[in-house]
């Protein structure tokens, strides 16, 4: 029996669609009465695990789930080592640097050398800030990164932005997009390479699903 | 004007309270239908913040509030440069090591070297097992601890608890409590030392409002 692992929030409704066309049914973690973490599918031929989407990677790469599916922004922020092997084409946000609309800066290489920019993303801003060779201070926040220009704590943030809903209630302006991020399929490395319990059968109808989509 | 960092979560009540004892209300971040993270209290003096726990000692820090309120867990996990000032007694929960009801282990010294802990507190769980000298691998998770010992991934967990109701709910016991949490009063050091905007006069009223309470 395989386990996938599939993502909490935003992401859930189309994860679980898009498994269910590849006949695995979860949809019971979409049932709002429902509590359990771990549901086996109907067939029995499955295990699934609703975890926190910055969580998926973790169980993937532990082995303790062989599939999970999760926003390319938690792989390129967390550089887990599992097989990524399918851009599942929902999901898609940008992954931005942005900074107060009435601000004097309009473009990232605008903001002086080590200003503060907060981010949920620690790890990923760095390295675009490393990219761009612009020494900053990046202050980890874990919610609400947006309070960061708006008290004056940071000159900037970079975050996911989806409808940019946030962004405008809030005053910001995009500065610059690192990347789009969408969906990913991704495997348990060994467990992929050795084909446990079948799975690049589960792989391919997922992959021919990301076609019928498309 | 000071500015008080309020946390999010299962504090904001008592957290509301206790400053509404001490002279200022913030009680407009109660209203549901409310959406601004940031007020300013109705005499003028003073205005909140609304922000993660975790962001709490963060805002401090940086001196752009001068006040927080937040759990020692965060404090003790975080180490952030703040004053702690005085234990406000309540969100009071404990800090645990817990595992598996039917395991062998019945003390956290039990664990076999080298065993998996899951965690969302990494540093205070890599602390504690240092302290027993216990070597383990802590496996960072950001939610749903529980599914570490009930999907294999880990041997144990450490945690908070409160109520006990999710580790009764997923057959998992407490080996070991850490230490109590309780919600406890920070201040920016220098704005602290240099008692900007009379912040002493603020700390002594919400002082007083915790022999009150106790």
């Amino acid at each position: 029996m395989i386990t996938v692992a599939l993502p909490k929030g935003s992401l859930l409704k189309d994860t679980i669609r898009m498994l269910q066309g590849a006949g695995l049914d979860f949809s019971g973690f979409l049932d709002s009465s429902n509590r359990q973490l771990q549901i086996v599918e109907s067939s029995g031929r499955a295990q699934g695990l609703l975890v926190r989407a910055q969580d998926v990677p973790v169980y993937v790469e532990y082995g303790q789930a062989q599939l999970g599916i999760v926003g390319y922004d938690v792989l390129y922020e967390k550089e887990p080592n599992v097989a990524q092997l399918a851009d599942l084409g929902f999901g898609s946000c940008r992954f931005s640097v942005a900074t107060k609309k009435d601000g004097p800066y309009r473009s990232a290489l605008d903001l002086p050398p080590h200003c503060r920019v907060a981010s949920k993303f620690v790890h990923s801003a760095r390295r675009y800030f490393q990219s761009i060779d612009l020494p900053v201070e990046i202050i980890p926040l874990s919610g609400s990164v947006e309070l960061g220009p708006i008290t004056g704590m940071s000159e900037a943030i970079v975050d996911l932005v989806s409808t940019g809903r946030t962004l405008k209630e809030n005053n910001l302006m995009e500065l610059e997009v690192l990347f789009e991020s969408t969906a990913r399929l991704v495997a348990h490395p060994l467990s992929y390479r050795l084909n446990v319990d079948n799975l690049s059968e589960y792989v391919d109808l997922i992959r021919q699903q990301v076609l019928v989509v498309a």
